[in-house]
């Protein structure tokens, strides 16, 4: 697979094609971005970190019968993936309250929801990623009702899975965000990543949190905490 | 009907209870208020306009078969009414994209919306009623599924009736605001009011503003327009 030119640079990955149409290299950096971008720092390690801990969840997430875009790990911070059209929609769990439901429903943090919450939001930097309802995503063509119900779908098989897996190493999976794509065959895949900066992770007796809320609200120790996660599930950083 | 003590008094309606426990007495004032109640003025004959208005369009829909609320008009400025539990939802259809949705999504005004949006908003003053979807209804336990279905099927048995009405008398209905509640049998029934302060009106030909944005907007004739709006629809105002 050779690596060929620069597709796209987001907030904390970069994309790049590759001699095949249908696959890209995805290169995780050490940026990390908060707030709709205006909080920005660059963290030692964390493209390794988050890069492994993504592999680790895909391959876990395959064997559960998720079909997601990742092929495989290249090096510490690169992953080769199936090349998707994404489609506009960031896909949202919740199983406890925290973060922006906290504030606009009112809620206490760590209520447990249940059943837990699905919400969607429209991919758009401009707008602010403003959150929309099935019948937005019909009435604007952002996606056909089939391929928003194999989303629920997905995001609700990721959350059986991912809550056990959590539970196990002793942590909850408070909420999480999926992308989807369309893959060459037309089917939907799990595309993007999971890593603590699109989850939220609290330890399950101490409920300290050990995801993106540590840089979000500067307690520290960020890269290390989602090291200490990924160690608890059996992730190996140093292979 | 004997009417007793006030039991709330809402932005531009106040409600009385009757000798019948299950019967109110709704009181269209003349108050006026936009942007959460930051704008308020009282507008000569607004109350009387918005109850003869409101009990002309629900006699439409309940010749339609779509039950609501209402039972008789008592004089110029009140209605009798069946005493519901509200649900604490507002339900939008949008057939035209004015308002919040312009901003929110980033479409022009006016732009067809097909099929027309079905939006939820939380009725809660204190957290600016917040939109919300099904999932958070059924998480939060707003209203069942059964309740919620009943509502959206209402809702949009409303635009039927309603969107050829005012087409028939050369107007475009854009978008409005339900609300509905459970009475003592037990079935969902269409409660609150519907005229020009819950709804958008254009003219078919123009576009011109016929409703609660000329308040809005300052355009001036706002009480003069609910009443041409009532007239072009057959509603008589000096009886």
């Amino acid at each position: 697979m050779e690596k060929r030119d620069e597709l796209y640079s987001g907030k904390a990955k970069s994309v790049f094609k590759t001699d095949d149409p249908d696959r890209y290299i995805l290169t995780f950096r050490n940026d990390t971005s908060a707030f709709d971008g205006v909080k920005v720092e660059q963290l030692d390690r964390k493209g390794m970190v988050n890069n492994k801990f993504n592999a680790f969840i895909m391959q876990k997430l395959q064997a559960a019968g998720i079909p997601t875009h990742f092929e495989a790990l290249l090096n510490d911070t690169e992953a080769l993936v199936k090349r998707l059209d994404m489609l506009p929609i960031e896909c949202v769990v919740r199983n406890l309250a925290a973060g922006s439901i906290v504030k606009r429903l009112g809620v206490q943090e760590g209520l447990e929801l249940n059943p837990p919450t699905f919400e969607t939001f429209l991919k758009n930097d401009a707008l602010h990623d403003p959150m929309i309802n099935e019948s937005h995503i019909r009435s604007f063509g952002w996606a056909t009702d089939a391929q928003m119900a194999r989303m629920r779908e997905l995001t609700f098989q990721v959350n059986d899975v991912l809550k056990a897996l959590f539970l196990d190493a002793g942590m909850l999976l408070v909420d999480y965000k999926l992308e989807f794509g369309v893959f060459s065959d037309g089917e939907i895949y799990l595309g993007d990543e999971f890593s603590p900066d699109g989850c939220r992770i609290w330890d399950k007796e101490t409920r300290e949190k050990l995801d993106k809320d540590r840089f979000r609200q500067d307690l520290g120790n960020v890269v290390e905490s989602y090291e200490l996660v990924g160690r608890r599930l059996g992730m190996n950083f140093d292979a």
